[in-house]
C-alpha cells in the first residue's frame, strides 16, 4: 500500500497531462476531418496554420521534461505490477512513444512539418499533369528528411527500421523482407494460373449507380455489421479515411463514383473496420495513448478482414444481395449472385494499387516496399524512381503504367513527405486479417453461416474481446501471440486465398 | 527608422503569438461548430472536455507575462504612431483585452467555466420540465460568480460594468439606463397605439413548408444579398449561431420550423449579417484581435440591419416575394404581398423575445436588463426571479407567461452562466442598425430602389468600407462618430418604427 500511496498521485498527473495531450491532438482531428469535408475553399490557408499550431502545441507538451520525470519515477511502481496490467500497460506504452519523440529535435520536427505540407501540395497540383519534374526536388528533400530522422536513432540495423518502428512498432525491414519474399513466392503461381483465364467479366458493377442510393446502402450495411452510428457518422470525401476524436466519436468518410458501384461500397467497409477497432477500445483507456490501435498493420488488418474476408464473401452477399438489388433494380436485376460475386473478386493485373483484387493487392505493395527501402539505402536515386517504378511493374504485374499520376505519382504516402515506413502495413495487415479470422473462425466455426444470415456479432464480438479491447496495450507481435497462439505467419492468409480463388478459378 | 529597426521585430513577436492564441480559440470554435452540427451523441462527453482544454491554454497562451512584457515595450513605439494606424491599433487592442484578461485569476477561470458548462446542462434538462427550482442553485452560484467577477475590477461605478464592459467596451449601466429609458418613452405610445387595433393576420407563415425547400429558398437569398460562401456555409442546428474560423470561413447554422416560414429565412438573414463583418475584416488584421466585431452591439447592429431593416422592408419583398412564391406555390399563390408583408411585420405584445417584432422587441430586453442589474446590485434575490419577471411582463406587456419556459427560463444567458452584459447588445444592437443605415441612405439613397431590385451591393460595400474593413480597431464610440457623425442617438431607430408602422398601422 505505501507504495501505491506513494505513486498513484504521480500516475494522475501523468494521465492528466496525457488527456490534454490527448485533446490537442483530438482537435486536430475534427480540423482535419472538417478540411476533408465540409470546410469552404476559403478557410484553407488558415486552417492549415491551425492544425500545425496545435500539433506543435502536442509535440510540444508530449515532450516536456516533467513526463519524462513523472515516467522514471513510475518505473519501480510500474515493475510492481503484472506486465499487462492496465496502469503498467499505460506507463509502458507511454515511456515507448516518449523516448521515441524526445529523439527528435522541436527545430526539425517544425522544418520538416513545413516541407511535408508542401510537399503534399506540389504533388496535388503536379499530379493531374503527370508532372514527376515537379515534384522530384520535394522528393529529394523528403529523402533527406527521413535519412536524417532516421540518423536520430542511432544503432539501428536498416535505415529504414526506424521510420517503421514508429508505426508497426517491433517490425524490421530485414524481417519484413523475409516475410515478404516468402510471400511472394506463394502468390506469383496463383497470379499466373488466375490470370492465364479469362479475365471476370465485372461490367455489372459499371453502370451508372446514383451517389444517393449507393451511400444508404452502404449505410445500410455498416450498420448491420456492427459499426455504432451513435458514436459515428458517415459523410462524404475525396479520399475516404477513418478519423477518431474520442472513443465515442468515431467517424468514416467515403468517396462515390456514380460509375463503379464497388468504390463507395467496399471502402466504406474498409473504414467501418478500422472504425469498430476504435469504438471497440476500453472506455479506462479514453484519452490515453492506449486509446488507439497498437499498430498500423493490425489496423489494416481490422479494415481489410471485413472488407475482404467478410465483404467479399459469397456468404456476406447470399445476405445482402437481395437487398443490394432492391437498391437497383434496374441495374442488378438480371445479374445473378454468382456473377456479382466474380464481379466484386476480379483478379487482374493491374496499374493502381487501391483499386487491385486481394491476389495481386501485395505485389504493388512490395514494389513500393523495395523502392523506399532502396532510396533510403541510397542505392536508388529520386530521379531514377519513375524508371525503377516502371521497371517493376512490368516485372512484377507485367504491365506499364501510360503515364505517372497512373504509375510512380499515384498514392500520396511518399508525397506527403514520408519515405520509409508508409507501404509495409498494407501487406502486413493483409496477412493478419487471414491469421486472425482463421483463429476466430476456429472458436466459433458458427460465425460463417452467421455471415450469411447477415449476423457478424459472434464475430464482432470475438474481434473486439481479443483485438479491439486492448487499444494499444500489447504490441503487434505478443497481440498475435495471445489471440492466434503463435507468431505471424502467412499460412492463413496463401490458404484463404487458395480456398477462395481455387475455388471461383477452379484451381 | 531607427525605433522601426529596434521595436518591429517585437511586434512580430507579439504578432506571432496572437496568432497561435487565435489558431487555438479557432480551433475551439471548430469543436463548437461540429457538436452543434454533425457530432454524433457518444461524441459529447470528450467534446465538452477538449474544449475547455483548449479555452484554458488559450488563456494562458494570452495571459502569459511575455505578452505584457512586448506590449510594455512595444508602449513608445505605438505612441509614435497615428492613433488609427493599424499597428498602433493592434498594440492598443492587444493590451486593453490583455490587462482585462490578467485581473481575472486562472484559478477562477476554471472554476467558473466548469460551473458554467454544468449549469447550461442543468438548464437544457429543467426548462422543458418549466422546473425553476432545479435551476435555482445554479443561478445562485452564477450571481456569485459574476459578483465576484466584478470585483476583480474595483472602482467600477456600478457593479454590471465590468460584465458589459466585456463585450460592449466603453458602454456603463448608468448611461445605459438612461439611453433606454429614453427609448422607452418613445416605444410605449407606439405599441399602445399598434396593439389597440385589430393583430395582423400572420396565418399565411404557418401552413407546411418543407424543410429541405425552406433551407434551399434561404440560402438562394443569403448568397444574393452578398455573404461570400467560397468563404462560408450555412449548415442545420438546434440554436442558430455565427461562428468564424477566419476571415475565409464564416459559417452560418440554421432551424427549420416546417409549420413557421419566418423561422428559419430572418434567423439565416441574421446571421448572415453577422457573417459579413466577420467576413468584411481586413484580411491583413487575420489571426489578430483586430479580426473580431468590434463588440457585441455593433455585431447586432449588423445582424439587425439585415434581417429588419433590409429583410423585413417591402423593397425587400418586392424582389424576393414573387421568387417565394415559385419556391411554395400551393401555400402562397393566393397570398398577396402585401399580406405577407404585414404577416412578416406583426407586431404584438408576446411572450417570447426571439419571436418578437421589431417594435416591441426592445421591452423584452429591458425587462432582462433591469432584472439582471437588481441582481447584481443584491436588489433582487434568485428565488423572487420568476415572481418579478412575470411582474414585469405582465406591466410592461401586459401579459403573464403561463410557465417558465415561455417565461424566465426562456433564454440561455443567464444560465450558461453569466449574469450582466448578456442583454444590452440586443437593444444598442437595434438602436444603432437604424443609425447606421440612416448614415448609408443619406450618402446613398438608390439603396432603397436598389433593393427593390434585389440588389444590395451598395448597402454592403458601403458597410464593408465603413464598418467591416475595420474589425475591432476602433471602439464602438469612435466608430459610431466615424461612421455617422455623431454619437449614438435613439433618433433614427424611433423615425423609422414611426415611418415603417406609421405607414402600416396608418398611425
Amino acid at each position: 500500500m505505501q507504495t501505491l500511496e506513494k505513486t498513484e498521485p504521480k500516475l494522475q498527473e501523468l494521465k492528466t497531462r496525457l488527456i490534454e495531450i490527448k485533446d490537442i491532438e483530438s482537435a486536430a482531428a475534427v480540423l482535419y476531418w472538417d478540411q476533408a469535408t465540409y470546410m469552404p475553399p476559403g478557410g484553407a490557408a488558415a486552417r492549415g496554420r491551425q492544425m500545425a499550431t496545435l500539433k506543435q502545441i502536442a509535440h510540444e507538451k508530449f515532450t516536456d521534461r516533467a513526463i519524462g520525470e513523472l515516467l522514471e519515477n513510475l518505473r519501480s511502481y510500474e515493475e510492481s505490477l503484472p506486465y499487462d496490467s492496465d496502469e503498467a500497460s499505460l506507463i509502458r506504452v507511454t515511456r515507448r512513444l516518449y523516448d521515441r519523440a524526445v529523439q527528435i529535435p522541436a527545430q526539425f520536427m517544425a522544418k520538416f512539418s513545413l516541407h511535408r505540407a508542401q510537399s503534399y501540395g506540389a504533388w496535388a497540383k503536379a499530379k493531374p499533369e503527370n508532372n514527376f519534374a515537379a515534384v522530384q526536388p520535394y522528393l529529394e528533400k523528403t529523402l533527406e528528411f527521413c535519412q536524417e530522422y532516421a540518423n536520430f536513432f542511432p544503432g539501428y540495423e536498416h535505415i529504414a527500421d526506424p521510420l517503421i518502428d514508429g508505426v508497426d512498432y517491433g517490425m524490421k525491414a530485414a524481417s519484413l523482407r523475409s516475410l515478404f519474399a516468402q510471400l511472394r513466392q506463394e502468390l506469383v503461381p496463383i497470379v499466373e494460373a488466375i490470370t492465364s483465364q479469362t479475365l471476370a467479366d465485372d461490367s455489372c458493377l459499371h453502370q451508372h449507380f446514383p451517389e444517393a442510393e449507393q451511400i444508404a446502402f452502404s449505410h445500410k450495411v455498416i450498420e448491420k455489421i456492427g459499426y455504432d452510428l451513435h458514436r459515428g457518422r458517415q459523410d462524404k470525401t475525396l479520399h475516404p479515411f477513418m478519423t477518431s476524436f474520442s472513443i465515442g466519436d468515431v467517424r468514416i468518410t467515403t468517396r462515390v463514383y456514380e460509375n463503379h458501384l464497388g468504390q463507395a461500397l467496399f471502402s466504406a467497409i474498409h473504414e467501418t473496420g478500422h472504425a469498430m477497432y476504435e469504438q471497440g477500445v476500453n472506455i479506462e483507456f479514453e484519452g490515453t495513448p492506449l486509446a488507439d490501435g497498437t499498430s498500423s498493420g493490425v489496423h489494416e488488418s481490422q479494415s481489410r478482414l471485413w472488407e475482404n474476408l467478410v465483404g467479399r464473401s459469397r456468404g456476406f452477399w447470399e445476405y445482402f444481395y437481395p437487398q443490394l438489388q432492391e437498391f437497383f433494380p434496374t441495374q442488378l436485376s438480371n445479374v445473378s449472385l454468382e456473377s456479382f460475386y466474380r464481379a466484386i473478386n476480379k483478379v487482374e493485373r493491374s496499374l493502381i494499387r487501391t483499386d487491385s483484387d486481394e491476389v495481386t493487392y501485395n505485389l504493388h505493395v512490395m514494389i513500393r516496399f523495395d523502392l523506399e527501402l532502396a532510396m533510403l539505402e541510397g542505392k536508388l536515386a529520386v530521379k531514377d524512381l519513375p524508371e525503377a517504378w516502371n521497371d517493376r511493374y512490368k516485372s512484377d504485374l507485367g504491365i506499364v503504367p501510360p503515364n505517372h499520376s497512373q504509375g510512380v505519382m499515384q498514392d500520396v504516402h511518399w508525397y506527403t513527405g514520408m519515405i520509409g515506413g508508409m507501404f509495409q502495413c498494407y501487406t502486413l495487415g493483409n496477412i493478419m486479417s487471414a491469421q486472425f479470422f482463421a483463429a476466430a473462425l476456429k472458436t466459433h466455426p458458427e460465425i460463417t453461416t452467421q455471415i450469411q444470415q447477415g449476423n457478424c456479432n459472434t464475430l464482432l464480438n470475438w474481434l473486439q474481446e481479443n483485438i479491439y479491447y486492448h487499444g494499444s496495450k500489447y504490441t503487434t507481435a505478443e497481440l498475435i501471440q495471445r489471440v492466434t497462439g503463435s507468431s505471424l505467419s502467412i499460412e492463413p492468409f496463401i490458404s484463404y486465398l487458395r480456398n477462395k480463388y481455387g475455388e471461383i478459378y477452379a484451381l
